[in-house]
Order: C-alpha cells, then sequence, then structure tokens
C-alpha cells in the first residue's frame, strides 16, 4: 500500500478500462495493465480463448484485481460481449482501452510476401487489423466510452517502410493506423473520445520473438535509435500518459516510441 | 497517321503492359491505355467480366490494336491466367502495368464507417488491394516484367487523412499504397522493376461518381488546390512518364498528382 | 496549498526547467510554467529584455517561485549566460528545457510572401529557429542537462503544408524541426536526452493574434478537428507529459497536437 | 544530328529555362543541361563567379549552344539581373529553372553541429536555400515565365531524417522543401506554374564529396537501396520528365529519387 503511494502518480485515478493481449510477462500488454492500476485504474483483461491456454493471465488478474473476459477478436458478436460485459463489470461506462493483437499466417507458417496465400492473409488482416476495428465499433454503437475516452493500438514503422520480414504485417499496421485516424474522426466528433496508435521499437516478446531474424533486427534497431530501442516497460508508461488526461487533445496520430530509429537516417554505429 | 507522329514522344516505343480498369471513356485507365499506344506501346486490356457487359471495352481494344483478357482479379487463377495470355500475345516478357481497380460494398450499399459489415470489408480489400498485390505476385513469380519495368497503382489521398464518406476505402488505399512499398522491395531487387502509386485527385469517373457528396468534394478539392484538380487526362500523362524510361529510378514511392491538394493547409477561396 | 495536493500528479517533482517565452496569461509559456510548479519542478523564466518590459512575467515570477533571467535569444553570448545563471540557480544541471519563441518580421511588416526583404527573413529565422539551436548548444556544451532529461520547442503545421499568411514563418518552423531531430539525435547519443517539437493548434495569444485574418482561420481550424482546437491549457498539460518519466523514449519527434486537425482531409462542417 | 533525332523524345521543344549549378561534367547540372538541349530546350546556365573560375562551364555553354549569366545568388541585385539577362536572351518569358545550389560554411570548416557558428549557418542558409526564394521571387514579380512552367529544386532526404555529418545543410534542404511548397501554392494560383523539389541518392559529384565519410555512406545507401542509388544521369532524366509537359498538376511536392532508399526500413544486404 505505502508503495503504490509513492510510486503512483494517480494519473488514472477513476478511469476505467479493457486492456487486450497481455500473453505473459514479457507482454507489453501485461506491462500496461499493471501500471494502470498503479496509476489507479480498474481493468479488465481479455485474450483469445487460445492464448489464454497458453498464457499466464490469471496471474495477473489477481495481481490487478481485474476479471478476465476471453474473446476471439475475429469474431464480432464476441466482441460485442466483451464490450457489454466489462460495462456490466465497471457499473457503466469506461475511459480507455489498449488494443495489443497481431499475428501473420503467412509469416508465421514460413511463406514469403512474394508467395502469399490469401486465404491467410485475410485472416492476419481480420486478426491483427480488423479487429481493432471492430472492438471500436462495439464501443461507438453502444456509447459504452465517456467522453474523452482514450483508445490505443500498438503497430510498428513497417507501415511506413519495409522491413523486409515483417511482410503482409506491414499492411496489418497500415490498416490498423489508418482506423485509428479514421474511427479517430467519427469518435472525436461524436464522444470526444480520441484514438491513436504507438508505433513501438520491436520488442523481445513471446509474439515477437516469432518473426525470422529477429535477433539480428533488434541489435540492428538498438545501433540505429539514438536512445536504443524503447522496451515493454517503457512503453507501458508511454500508454499511461496516453490514457491520461494530460494529452487530452491529441487524436488520429500515430505516435513513434522508439528512441529515435524513425527520424535517424542513419547513425554512426551502423555506418562503422 | 500524320497526326499521332506530330503528338507522340514515343515514350513507350517497343514496350509492352497490361492496363486493368477501362471502363468506359470516363475512366482513367482508358487514358492510359489511349496514350499508351500513342506513345509507341502495345497494350492488353482487362477488367471483371462484369465490368466488360456493362463497358465499352472493345471500343477501346479496336481504337488501340489490344486484346482484352477478362479477369476476376479478386480470384489468384484468373490473374495467373491474365498474366499468361498475355506474355503469350506479346511473345515474350511485358514492361509496365496499371492497376486502376476499386470499390467499396459498404460505401455502395450505404453502410457508415461506423457500422461496417466486415464481410463486406474483406471483400473490399480484395477488390481494391489485394488484387494489387496478386498482379504483381504473379507476374514475380512467372518472372513475367523486364528489367527496369514499372508497375503503377492509383489511390487516393484518404490513405493519409481522413475524408470522411470515404470510408473503407481508406484502408484499401492504406494496403495498396503498403503492396507498393513491399513488392517494391522485393521486385526492385530480382529485377530492377519499380512499383509506386499515383495519388490522384478526385475525379469524375463513372466509378468515382458512385461515392456519396462526391460534387462538393469536387468543388472543395477545386478550390483547395492551387492548380486546381487535375483530371483523367493529365493523370494518364503523367502515368506515361512513370512508365517511360525517364523515372527508372524511382521506386517505392506515392507520387501525389493533384494541383497541390496534398500539402496546401488552406487555401484563401476555402477560408473565405 | 490543499487544492495543489488534489490537483497533482507530481509528474515532475524534483525536475528543474527552463522556460521561455511567457508574455503575459495568454501564453502557452505561461501556462506552462504555472503547470509545471504545480507539478513539483522549480522553474527559470526567460524572454527578451524587450517582451519583458510588456508583459506581466514578474508577476508569474511570483507566482511560480521562479527567477527571472532575461536574454536576447539572438545573441548567442546571453544565451550562454541563460544557461551559467540557471545552472548557479538550480545548484547544477536541471532537467527540461521550453522553447517558445517566433517572430516574424516580413509578417508584422505586411510583407507578403512573394515580396520578401531577405534580411528581415535572416532575422526572423534567426528569433524564432536558430535560438532553438543555441539554446541547445549551450546546453549541451555545458553539459548542463541531466540524463534522460527533455527540450521542447512549440511549432506549427506550417511546416508541413502551406497556410499561405503563415509566410516566411513555415520556413523557421521547418528549420526548428529540423532541429529538434538533428540535436535529438546527438544529444540522446551523449546523455540521453531528448528534443521533441510539439505542432500546436492555432492559438489565442496575445503574439498569436498578430497574424492577418487569424480569426477566420481559428474558426476554420476549429470546423476542421474532430476535438476543436487544442487550447494553451491543454498544450501546456501535453508539455508536462513530454517532461515526465512517462515519455523518456520519446525522441526527434513532432508531436501534434491539435484536436485531429493534421489527419482531417476534410469534416463534414466544412465541406458544408 | 541524327542521333539527335534517334535518342530525343522532344520533350522540351520549344521550351526555354535556366539551369544553375553546373560546375564541371560530375554535376547533375550538367547533365541536366546537356539532357535538356537534347529535348529541345533553349537554356542559359548560371553560376557563382567563382565557381566559374574552377568550372569547365564554358565547354558546356558551347556544346548546348547557351549562354553564361554569373550570379552570386546571395546578392539579390544579380538574381533580379539574371532573370533580366535571360528574358532578354530568350526574347521573353520561359518555362523552367533547376536551383542545383548548397555548401555549408560549418561543414566545409569541420565545425560539428554541435558546435555551430552562427554566421556561417545564416550564409549556408543564404547560398543553399534563400537562393531559390530569391531566384523565385525574381521571376514571379518579372512575370518571367510561362503558365505551366516548371521549376526544380535538388534536395536531399536529411531534410526529413538524420544524417549526422550533414549538419546544417538538413536545415538549409527542410527550408529549400518549404520555399517549393510555398512558392508552389502561390506561383500555381497566380500563372499555373509548379513548384518542387527532387530528393536525389547522395551522388558522387564535386560538390556532394567534399562531405566527410561520404564515400561510406554512398555505399551504405547503396545496399539499402532496392535499385541502387541513382546517378546524376539518372536524376537528369527525371528533371526532363518534370520540365515536360507529362506532369503538368504535380506541384508542391518534395519527390524521392533514390532508388527506393527512402521508404526501405533496413534491407537484407545491410542487416547481414
Amino acid at each position: 500500500m505505502r508503495k503504490q503511494i509513492i510510486m503512483s502518480n494517480n494519473l488514472l485515478k477513476r478511469k476505467k478500462g479493457i486492456i487486450s493481449g497481455a500473453l505473459d510477462s514479457n507482454s507489453i500488454a501485461w506491462k500496461v495493465a499493471e501500471k494502470c492500476v498503479e496509476q489507479g485504474a480498474e481493468i479488465v483483461l481479455t485474450n483469445a480463448p487460445i492464448a489464454m491456454r497458453m498464457g499466464e493471465i490469471n496471474n495477473l488478474a489477481e495481481k490487478t484485481n481485474a476479471i478476465i473476459v476471453p474473446c476471439d477478436v475475429t469474431d464480432n458478436d464476441q466482441v460485442l460481449e466483451l464490450v457489454d460485459k466489462s460495462m456490466e463489470h465497471f457499473g457503466g461506462k469506461f475511459d480507455f482501452m489498449l488494443h495489443s493483437i497481431g499475428m501473420s499466417l503467412n509469416v508465421r507458417k514460413g511463406r514469403p510476401y512474394t508467395d502469399l496465400k490469401y486465404d491467410w492473409t485475410h485472416k492476419t488482416y481480420d486478426i491483427s487489423a480488423l479487429s481493432f476495428h471492430k472492438m471500436i465499433q462495439a464501443c461507438y454503437q453502444k456509447d459504452a466510452i465517456n467522453d474523452w475516452g482514450s483508445i490505443l493500438g500498438l503497430t510498428y514503422i513497417a507501415a511506413q517502410r519495409v522491413f523486409p520480414d515483417y511482410s503482409e504485417m506491414s499492411e496489418s499496421k497500415a490498416i490498423l493506423e489508418s482506423i485509428a485516424r479514421n474511427f479517430g474522426y467519427h469518435y472525436g466528433k461524436k464522444n470526444k473520445v480520441r484514438v491513436n496508435t504507438i508505433s513501438q521499437s520491436p520488442t523481445v516478446t513471446t509474439a515477437g520473438s516469432g518473426v525470422k531474424g529477429f535477433d539480428d533486427f533488434i541489435s540492428y534497431a538498438e545501433k540505429m535509435s539514438p536512445l536504443g530501442n524503447a522496451d515493454a516497460e517503457a512503453c507501458a508508461d508511454y500508454c499511461i500518459s496516453m490514457f491520461s488526461d494530460f494529452t487530452k487533445m491529441v487524436t488520429m496520430q500515430n505516435l513513434f516510441h522508439d528512441g529515435g530509429f524513425s527520424f535517424t537516417g542513419v547513425s554512426n554505429e551502423v555506418l562503422r
């Protein structure tokens, strides 16, 4: 208790929100969940039923005094139910939501970008990007989010530039960022709800580690970034600032959280 | 004959290419087809079987001495066949390809962005964006394009900024532009083939005129653009320059062809 | 006293910094100064000697328990002295710095962009942009900022797109943002100090109100921004978040704080 | 003579223009001059008196049947005179203009970005960026350019991202690109004259070779660019296309001509 008083800035006091994508303690979403609660928020956790079987999300739920609502985000009915159950749990509207979901079937199954299986591509878009639209649309239609609420999605700079191994996830992230802009417009008009994406450094998570050549890439990004790569904990801090009232007029943005990688053309370390 | 000699700069002499999306004489693709031939190229025309029944593409084929290969671009087998038949017709590899295909089911059926039917969204992405990947992948795998060939897709600035009525087509264009970057990387490495998108002014075409509030928007864009809106004919000219050897090192770009709209924050005409 | 405890999140506890550009209570810098102190920081105020004669900065200094160091930022010696005096006052290094300085001679004297007097343009760049480089260079050379310190400059979207009346200030802001990127690289490498710019909505300040047609423009921007224009107070909140430890890995960025203006292509209000 | 007929596409037939910055046969401007004439144009060459003493511009003038008008572009009177003499030579208005001028005093004299001498910085901006404004303003005020004329400046991606050795030239190029946008707006409104910048690969020219670590950098850029670095000749081709009538509605753009460097986040060659 004393610890919490000392560490907390109470940035999310009296706020409530949904956190998706906490698989294990390496997940960015896991850190976000912990920090949200540290900052005074109440949360609902959600993840795919299959991810929950592998994951340790129960520990997190206990630690953060949260409920877990399993949800396959490719199924719109389950997404609608997620919002209903969250409102029921919170006793009304909530204030923030994190989308931290992404998976590429073609990458996972080793098919290169020049030989995509298109059924898989649709599935990839559905899981990684349309799920964001579904979650927001469900909230919008059910009027689930308080005025000045804040919605975040996690993305990657491959939406802007080519990172060859990222493959069809580039398009998924391009969709995700476009959804943030477009729904940010509509939800901003209706309820002053803002929608943004955070474009995070490559991060050693259980999900991220599946991508080919990932270690080499992490080390390259580290050398290119004046502050080094941002880790999951720093990303969670940034999410907190974006959920807080200190950023109320920021919307429809893609915010790079990457130690300066995005605007470094070349570093002396890489040149050498 | 004399007229052609006078008008032509022979920019595409000895070049061959595929032009998709010529519906009628208002289509940008129609103008591109005419100008390609004027500039010395041989072409293959393609369109969806359903569009051909409505269209006047036979007149164009006759005028441009082209064959027509019907192709439903959502069907990968038909796309592969399109490339086979084109190579057969040309007697080998070709040099350029235009993607000018787009249609949104949710827009057409009047569902707003905040109430998308997701099956339709997938269909929209498939028609408007994944078709571009399919066409390029087919060429890549069949080694159908000569070194330094040029591939173009037509897009719209809604991929960068919100134009509320453009709805899910925003995401479609974001995908399209991402595909240009990503395949531009891979095809550039393999065969020096470049891939770009042209982001065109709103244009009064038979396809464009389906979008809600389009006339108001055309007039707004006209007022915002220092040179006025670019028309279909100017766009075709720009396509010619991008197919020509004068732009050989331009790749993975999204090129605004819009009379300056994209970088005008506000014009005096709009402010008044 | 009680009020402050309730309102404060202690985001800047034990942090120290320099705030430039507080002219009167309409100034963004004025609000930043107040909020910095509310959040637990100690500050030094600075402004041009001439601005101080017109201004009410003494009231602010009293209220925020700050000292004032007059400084003509076009004179590098005075800038070096500002840093020396600040370090002396703080008893060592400090943590943050706000640049909020801008003035165009050609605009003020009514010369249009198509008839610039170039001596004035140099002076404009010097006041509005090179002053930022000078302030950072002085800190860098004197090792005046603690590791993970945060430097901010205020800018405007005219650096990216044309707003005709903004004239040569467009170039000034382009310089300013480029300095943030470039010094962000060097200072990040050396001391993990981050440098960013905040691109703020048009704001009714004493400085801003000098620009021609400003009221029409404010109203246009209001209609284009889904959340409306961001005001000076919201901007100050955002500055606080950027000075805090919640944004430690954000550097070399230009951050739009504008209610969504920057990514709205057109709004229904403007179209109508 | 026969050779010219075969090679030329007559893209600039009956067009006239000013080419600045041709120092020797390695210069991009030199190639542009040659190709302009090949494509049917008449040209005026200009360069700084001091550069002409070192240069071989007389050979170029002879070869291209051009006159040379010496001009120190930091002196507005000389710029006005350049436009007068060009109009006199052409017997009236002209159609295009190339700005290919840049030099950094701090770089040349070995002062790092973190220790700029600001007098030199002003001089650098004056030579490398304000000269562009002066040349355009002189044309605008004297009504020297035909409707639909085309003005180009050469720039570099350091205006967007940090390349540490490029130093204060980053800001110079940021100014240059901002001038293209802003004057593009005004000149577009008045005479449909378009203004663009071409952001070129690092190029081995006599000017470029002065920059520290340039060879390493050229080789890095080569590995990052799917098509390799664009050379001076390809750049000249691209300039021709931008002066031609095939690109009439392109204005206020910064056009990357770099083999794909700008949108490659990392290449497999660099990662290895």
